[in-house]
């Protein structure tokens, strides 16, 4: 199988390189990047010497690379996976989009949250997630790959959501995320000196990747959810802690709770509980595509706390990317992904 | 004036010290560690060599000390303080306790939350958090300072709670702390390699701080608040951020909460008022005793998200106890804490 | 093929199973751990929760466990190895000791530096490190596997001795180590508040892996060397960075300094030359085999300066176990260590 | 007193004003910069709100701030404080240059190093290191603040090339600084994830500071002194830690060695002398003026090792500036930096 990446580099791109590199069987094809073509992926990445010294090409040619791809994994801003698309969508390839311009099922959502107008809205997509869109990812043509910081949230919830255990409108998320989810492009507030030792918020009742965390639990719950979601950024590279928070339905119990997370995630090999009462941390799934759950509940208040935790570049990004490329064509879900977490 | 520090050898110990050696009024008379007894503090602490190269004594001598000693702080585990205070109530000096044993005005609070029995209920003392209870503070004997978490979540919700503009029973504190909070002592899970690149919670639903904040909330409010409370720990040695939601009452509007938190602190020196839509870092109040306090209003859910940065070592501990002591005994209140955050 | 681990518990043995779990010809048998025997490996380190769940056994069984294994990798303090690999040594097995055993030649060295009388020093034995001594690996009984801060200031430095371009006696090593190197036991000076923000040295003109590199040298160099060890710590997990510095022999030119390093490496995959001018970094080869070396020359000074970067826990440890283990059993080099480094 | 700085948006700049407000005899007049002119300082550095809110101005103004200060701190990359020290050369004030305008006796040697014509070459200047030039600090009109890697190296190895017991050509620095030492501006490689877990080196055999360490010990030894000096960045912010090694001369003792470092700085308050065998750590003198020396003494080898530690923005910029400016006005050398160290 041939994989190409528009977009290559990014860390999302990037990270997708690491993980092909060890997919047995995937070759990467192509690469692109606008700012660096003709540049090879080893000068900007020194990393990557001897091992992938290709040369970055211009998406100008993708509907060439689209040609002699069987799969392309797009890692740009939203608005560009669209057009891409749609100018190859007569081709057999499948595609799968790192970036929102496919997550939504309701299109005027996207609209109004990324203020562009969406020019591919019939296309026949899947949202990523396959723990909770398995057959839709293994059949659609284009893969909207889900957020990262939805990814955590989404699989924090959608148990309690699902089995109708809290009430809707008592939804919220406190998550914190790693630097290298704002990406490689260097900025003050980014600078090793501003952020080595700080811990700030930002996007607080803005955040895009708000509805989107309620549109899949909306669906999953069969009625409208509407949440607040505050995200962080610690001064780690890697990794997402979500810190979910719901009220409980009047008489439910810590055990109806506990059977919720077993019933759903039974055969989710991704998917890690580690129980009542304990606390993932996102240095147990550095490097690899678990989402580690763990849930707490407070007899005081009714609320039942849930923590979840993923690497924002694998289970956030590139992993789940390939786990929907290893759906999407029938491979074993587990293929190149099969990591144990890098730690210390 | 004469102070002493019972518990000199902790991370609030060392504080104290620094911020001490700039008071124009004061002098560290004597030093206790029970650990380190007749070692020299710039053994235990290296930075202190030249400075400060006083010998840690015992504190079994604490009524000799106590009696050379205007004011003597004591920085132990909760259960200590009480039975020191109570052993010198005859002497005419002033004590702040960094611990808990003075925080509660209903004692069986603490004694259930803390597992103890109260020996000294009855003693003549004011919780210490001057910007809430600056009257108290002057005139008590025994001033019961403020947790470094409390002291972040009460300051960030006192506004909204004292002006009844959101809804009791809907608050909830995210906070995360530096892990300096955890004290010196080495753990595994504070060994440098499990813990530079990672971040996690602890104490979900069970932190002694989440009775502290309730008292001070519900005293402000004038009526009985139950919340949750949920402490994570990120890789930065000194700061605190607590993400505080609530709902706010029905017609309540954004300029009636930005006014709450404007009148509230129209006076205070040690509270900066970022507005609304801002985010404070723990990075600004770094090494200072100032708190950062931030809103944001979700039209949306109808809920008020508080952000509020502390230096958890400083107006979280030591910086406090300062303040404290500034007040009661008639300094100016800032005098010793008039500080530039060490930036970057 | 089986592989066992004689402590597990420690940093390089839990490397030693991440990277075992994607080779393609072994598989983990037997881990053992005196402090915890009795205990799943994925209590320890939860990060392994789901892959590994293993129970650790305790070294007293090690025949059984020898009996059944065609590998024994021993993480153990040194001291322990030749006990045990003494007391196996009628097996079939072969032995990679990742301690400092069965590093020297010379076997009072050895006894010298390390205080301890050797029991075996007649074994079949060769110091591992392939680049150099690759055909005495391939035959070895018990191999030696080569010391962390030795395999960077040797690989750096080989070439140069190799050629007789330099100075025997003006050689010197700088090295910074990440403090995974001090291994798991939670100490004060890695305590997290302790070290975040710090740089300091230790080891100064006593560090036991000064003889390892002597030893090399003088063997590749024809003549005995004696050099300075300076080891760091930086507050980094993982990444050794050694600075080499040595006085070029009268003449010598910079392009004779860039061939001595082509020549040598020429087909080591595991050695990228960064070329001349360039700047290796820890970060480039985390997680990975790699050894990345570049130099510099100062013609005021007559000095030729080489920086080698490599991660301290896989070519420093348990990949260069393994890359030794590979050449033992006639396996492709690279199996299991064809990674690429996890970036950011 | 009133001092002015003229280029206070920088790391430096920014670390003078905190210094400054806490200087009994010091009022900040005005502060310039020219990427920032019209805005406020307390923009810039949000850690300074409601402490300094001063607008920032142009240095096109310079004469007319120069008229109303006693002193001027100048925080300008090489090339500008000649031009406008030359510009205001006729009023009384006093220059104190953080850059490297005055730092050269030797002109010549300025202008290869740095590439620009010296305009200013007969002005009445001194070197700002006032341990070894404190007479001449006193009463020159422009003093040139030793720079951050100059001030660690030579104060660590000036006493033995005074005291004549180490070879001329034998020495050799290799340092390693915190990230604020490379300014504020963002770079990829000073971008949180690129940088939070690396270590590398940089500027090897051409730094700029080579010239300048050399300059002092020659001065110093009376003999010149060509030497080796490589850089490093580490994952701090602030902190620079020398190691420097020398050969010792034939017959010297231990005790020689430790008598010149206790003949040289026994009156010096911000040198402490760890001693023989000991580590200085950067964490140790943290926010302060202090310069922490130990060596050590490798019989094998001959060679004496120093370690210093500094923090690169306080004794290696603004600190050491105001050590300076107090020698130059008469004041207590200690005020304003009479600090105890931020730890952790």
């Amino acid at each position: 199988m041939k994989a190409s990446i528009i977009g290559a580099s990014g860390y999302a791109g990037e990270e997708l390189i690491r993980l092909l590199h060890g997919h047995p069987n995937v070759e990467i094809a192509h690469l692109t990047s606008e700012r660096h073509t003709g540049e090879r992926i080893s000068t900007l990445y020194s990393h990557l010497l001897n091992i992938y010294n290709k040369e970055l090409e211009s998406m100008e040619d993708v509907r060439r690379i689209a040609e002699v791809s069987d799969v392309l994994f797009i890692a740009l801003p939203h608005g560009h996976a669209m057009k891409i698309a749609k100018s190859v969508s007569d081709l057999p390839l499948r595609i799968i989009d790192l970036g929102a311009d496919y997550r939504f099922a309701d299109i005027s959502v996207y609209e109004e949250w990324y203020h562009v107008d969406h020019i591919d809205p019939d296309a026949d997509r899947a949202y990523g997630l396959a723990e909770l869109y398995r057959d839709q990812v293994r059949s659609a043509h284009i893969i909207g790959n889900a957020g990262c910081y939805t990814t955590a949230s989404i699989l924090a919830l959608a148990p309690l959501v699902k089995a109708r255990l809290v009430q809707m409108d008592s939804i919220l998320v406190d998550a914190v995320s790693g630097v290298s989810g704002a990406g490689r492009t260097p900025k003050e507030s980014t600078h090793f000196p501003e952020f080595y030792d700080s811990f700030t918020a930002y996007g607080a009742v803005s955040h895009r990747h708000t509805p989107e965390i309620e549109q899949a639990l909306s669906n999953v719950g069969g009625a409208a959810v509407t949440i607040n979601f505050t995200p962080h950024l610690a001064p780690i590279s890697r990794g997402i802690l979500a810190t979910c928070y719901a009220k409980m339905n009047e008489g439910v119990t810590p055990e109806q709770i506990d059977a919720a997370f077993a019933e759903m995630y039974a055969n989710e090999f991704f998917i890690r509980l580690l129980g009542r009462g304990a606390y993932p941390a996102t240095k147990c799934v550095r490097g690899t595509n678990f989402c580690d759950i763990a849930w707490h509940i407070d007899p005081r208040t009714q609320r039942v706390i849930v923590f979840s935790a993923i690497d924002n570049l694998v289970k956030g990004a590139a992993g789940q990317a390939i786990q929907n490329m290893n759906i999407a064509f029938g491979l074993d879900e587990r293929a190149g992904l099969d990591l144990v977490p890098m730690y210390p």
